[in-house]
């Protein structure tokens, strides 16, 4: 029998951090083995620290786990490393981690535009992850950083690839109603957003209209193509907890009718390689076909919170098509969608 | 010294019936001398029947007028009626009005889409009322039905003009996040919305993508032709009291700089026939430049709930510019509304 | 291998019927052989009529099956029902059960307050079931009715249990913070709970300072003596979806430190009879020591939301002790209570 | 013509602060000259430094304000001061105001249980001011500080001196459900609110048990003798923007009947020293009748916020009668008590 990977969660506190905990307990693969924070925090047993925000108990194993800094020295055996730090802070601590022979599954936004960084969603380009050969090589590094993208990104970019690979996608427009869990802990003021909506949330906009362009990129040899297609976002946040809610309206390169749109949204499969990893969701996409589906009060745990979910298909006077997708956001846009990548780097390297 | 125009609302124990009793409490013109509601409460006193959910107080005026029915019968000397009936109560019940010559100003959906029934915004399309001259010839009627536009329109519309005038629109992509007084009362129950969205409300989209054809469409002689645009519209119910919230690109005939959309919108006056009516906003259109605004919560109310607040002008990926819509969906998309199309009835027919 | 009991669900199509078949779905014991509604649904299956509005999906069991009607004609062989009947409902449709010689534990106030009906929370007072011999030897049914009581009164109940047996109470107040899930579907609008509070749900209040005595009340023979405890109520309806808040202060017959407190609501334990049902909660009470819990979001589902969390123990200036209480409303204080008394039934019956 | 009285708000940036600028716009007695803030925004221009929260704009004379200092320095020809400062820092500031000859009225709870301070009510106790004379002679001051109390305290003193006063009060439980507004912004976040509520408020309920002792104390001489009146607070955060609710239970050291509790409710009235000055609330008290009110939202903008709402007054188990109160935290609760005491500190003083 096989031992699990030794595994460390930097940024271990946070919203993000705590879902990684509660992701990673009881993984078949991975063993967390380290728990960083930020200095002031460093030393004390995890319990102490946290402020667990999470209706599920915190693990058992991570009580009494002691904070070690956020750096190589601080994840004792860990071949990998979960970062869920902040894009600043991500941005000068995993390049260390890399250069010291230890992976790096990021879900910070930091190093996402690097040409030689992969932008992985393992139901959609696992064949990226090929970026890391020349990663390692021009850096110099044993190690390298991989990337998931931004949270609303994940959702919406694994609802176009079934599209984008059968018929082709000119344009996209794409309005999100985003949970509040995605600003972190406090994040958020109860004031700001009791009988509200805010209309804007920094920088998101232009990770939306970015980052599916080189998920769906081709690969040329160590390169991504960024995808020929047009996007265009207007993000909210929304006094939801969990499950950020996109409306996306589509033009196709090659007209395709509802039943067609349907069914390679339902048909569509990870390519062989993620399939069956461990993370994988099943199905990939789940289609509704009530009227008012999929709401992330009552959709985001489908699949254990990995299956993105899709509804509303229906004509769009302007494109194709248009729709409703629903992800959750820390877990398939953001905890899960790295573990998912941990998995692939796992299997990639020969680990498993 | 005149004497003030007596008018009745229809339905005037709703959420929407509510509010025009608040929004006519004090007006100049004019006096309510009725109020009716459905069968079983015909005889009752309004304060009895009403289950008044407004934070603000019940005009006391109101408290003791007995219900009548909703007919002629049920209106005294009401000259005016405002219509705050359900559609298919409304298909019914205002032609017997009409035919009795009493004028009714709707904010049902029942007769928008009549071609001899103006669909009118008095900062828009003023000019569209003599539309009524046909109605009154064609269906032998002594009074005319005239309608306002639905809620998510009304805001959508009111920031499309100016462009629409200055540059000329070829489409219009809109994605609401709709308040809960829209769906009255009950309405929307707690348990569907807490914590939730709800990516769908009946029959809107086809009413947001087609009556601002309408109401933007050129008059020739008693017909309106829709205006060439073609508008895509993705509505959802959000946990917010008042305020609709719009994110909106548009892409122009005639292609033009932030400044100069900027510049339009808040230079935007309604037509000398409406501009100075008891009821027009002031400004029509307020625009913020913070990067969060506008917000239900906190511009809703902007100009007595009648100015349409529009920020976040951006530029457009896909068309040329994008921004978000504030409109006070009771008042200005409801009561206010309406109750501006009778002043400017009022003014047309000479009574002031 | 013995074979499950068949049971059916009255009224399973509402928020609590269906919280019974998600909660009796791989139950050891029970098998749901029917459901019923009321008569506009029977004869359709249960997908097709129910709106559900729980987060995890319906059982798959549950699916296609066809409604029944609420008498013994609609159950099949159920031998037990669980009733999920509004209270006007029950008390027409629960006897024509009993009378059948098909067992009844109902979730329904209508029969709490019989002298011949027992009152049971497992947790506390099993002995009191042998009221059904009484209530079938005078009312001639060969079965029986058993209820459990209000979603309040379970909660404040099993906290007071251990320290009526340990040091009497004297006298009780309570302050209830109520989930909206407590109000059934559509219930609460949303309309009144956002930004609110309401200090009022009907007939509650009257529930919580009666049923506790008859629970915590002496057998002597057949009858039940109510406790000689004095309780003050005030319940309010608050926006969070389950888990009802106890402010709880309490005076007891004999002085005790809060230590003892603490250790008597820690140490609590079901009688031997009831201790190793199915669904007995495990622990019955945590005590929870940090300053600001329990709360509704984060301890609900404290052991499959079956237990009680008391927290915040501290002194009463005015009694001796003073607590806050979280029960889950439709779990422990609903179709969890009431399966835990089919549980207790079936054993004290000989059927388990 | 009288000059109007100059003033400035201590802590001008945070909600009290902005609620105190709301409500002085337009006073009739207070002109505010100055304003104040933490070190790191002195020198810069209201508008820019705050976050203004509250939907009613700006009063534009404080756009421009330049933010002074916390000092005697930082006032301007201020003779007033109204302090929005947290209490560690008013516990420094605030006499250093005193002893340079600039009343304070405070909000903060610094100096509330100080002997020679008065904790003031001006419905309840105006004649505590005259602790001022011992604070200035015993501390050597030109000035002194003056107090109101917790925004909880508030509602519940005002509901019971009627009650004090004609029956006596033995002992008063009060359970709470307080809006978010009193913990400021940023405050609670909005993940640990939503669908949730908080049972802890720190530091709150030894205040609710204490400073009605104080406020219905009898004054002696320079000293006030605490009223003979046990109470035990509960309080709970719930997700309400504005409006404290509190569950009352009181025993009477006379009883009275329901109809007399409800008739020196509704016929209390502030002493004549304080009855007629600006902000006197009218009513004191307003008693509503139906079984569901008060309201947070419907009902705590009653008498612009400065009226106490009673509703459900019925009997007490324990006591003698049970009711509910409502309370606008921010305004009766803070700004709009100090300016109170503020005007009555003016009119003691003979300023007016």
């Amino acid at each position: 029998m096989t031992e699990r990977i030794p595994v460390a969660v930097l940024g271990a506190t946070g919203m993000v951090g705590q879902r990684f905990l509660q992701f990673l307990d009881g993984h078949p693969w991975f063993e967390v083995v380290a728990l960083t924070a930020s200095e002031g925090r460093v030393g004390r047993r995890y319990r102490e620290v946290v402020d667990w925000r999470l209706p599920q108990p915190m693990p058992v194993w991570a009580e009494d786990m002691v904070l070690g800094p956020t750096s190589p020295a601080g994840v004792g055996e860990a071949r990998l490393v979960f970062s869920a730090l902040p894009s600043g802070v991500a941005r000068e601590a995993e390049p260390q981690f890399a250069a010291r022979g230890i992976w790096v599954c990021s879900n910070a936004s930091a190093y996402r535009r690097e040409p030689d960084v992969p932008l992985l969603v393992p139901e959609v380009n696992p064949d990226h992850i090929v970026l890391i050969e020349r990663q390692r090589r021009e850096r110099g590094w044993p190690a390298a950083i991989i990337t998931n993208p931004n949270c609303t990104t994940t959702g919406l970019v694994i609802a176009l690839a079934p599209l984008h690979r059968s018929f082709g996608l000119k344009w996209v427009f794409v309005a999100s109603l985003q949970a509040l869990s995605g600003a972190g802990y406090p994040g958020v003021p109860s004031l700001a957003i009791l009988d509200n909506v805010i209309p804007h949330i920094p920088g998101e906009e232009d990770k939306v209209e970015w980052e599916p362009r080189k998920i769906l990129g081709a690969l040329e040899g160590e390169e991504v193509r960024l995808a020929d297609v047009t996007l265009s976002a207007h993000t909210h946040r929304v006094p939801v907890w969990d499950g950020h809610t996109l409306a996306v309206s589509v033009a196709l390169a090659r007209p395709a009718s509802l039943d067609e749109v349907v069914a390679v949204l339902e048909g569509y499969e990870a390519p062989a390689s993620t399939r069956d990893l461990p993370s994988a969701p099943r199905p990939v996409i789940a289609v509704r076909t009530e009227p008012d589906r999929p709401q992330p009060r009552l959709d985001r745990d489908t699949g254990r919170g990995m299956t993105t979910v899709v509804g509303r298909v229906r004509p769009d006077p302007l494109g194709h098509v248009k729709f409703t997708v629903l992800s959750h956001n820390t877990i398939r846009g953001a905890v899960g969608g790295a573990v998912y990548n941990g998995e692939w780097l796992a299997r990639y390297l020969g680990w498993r």
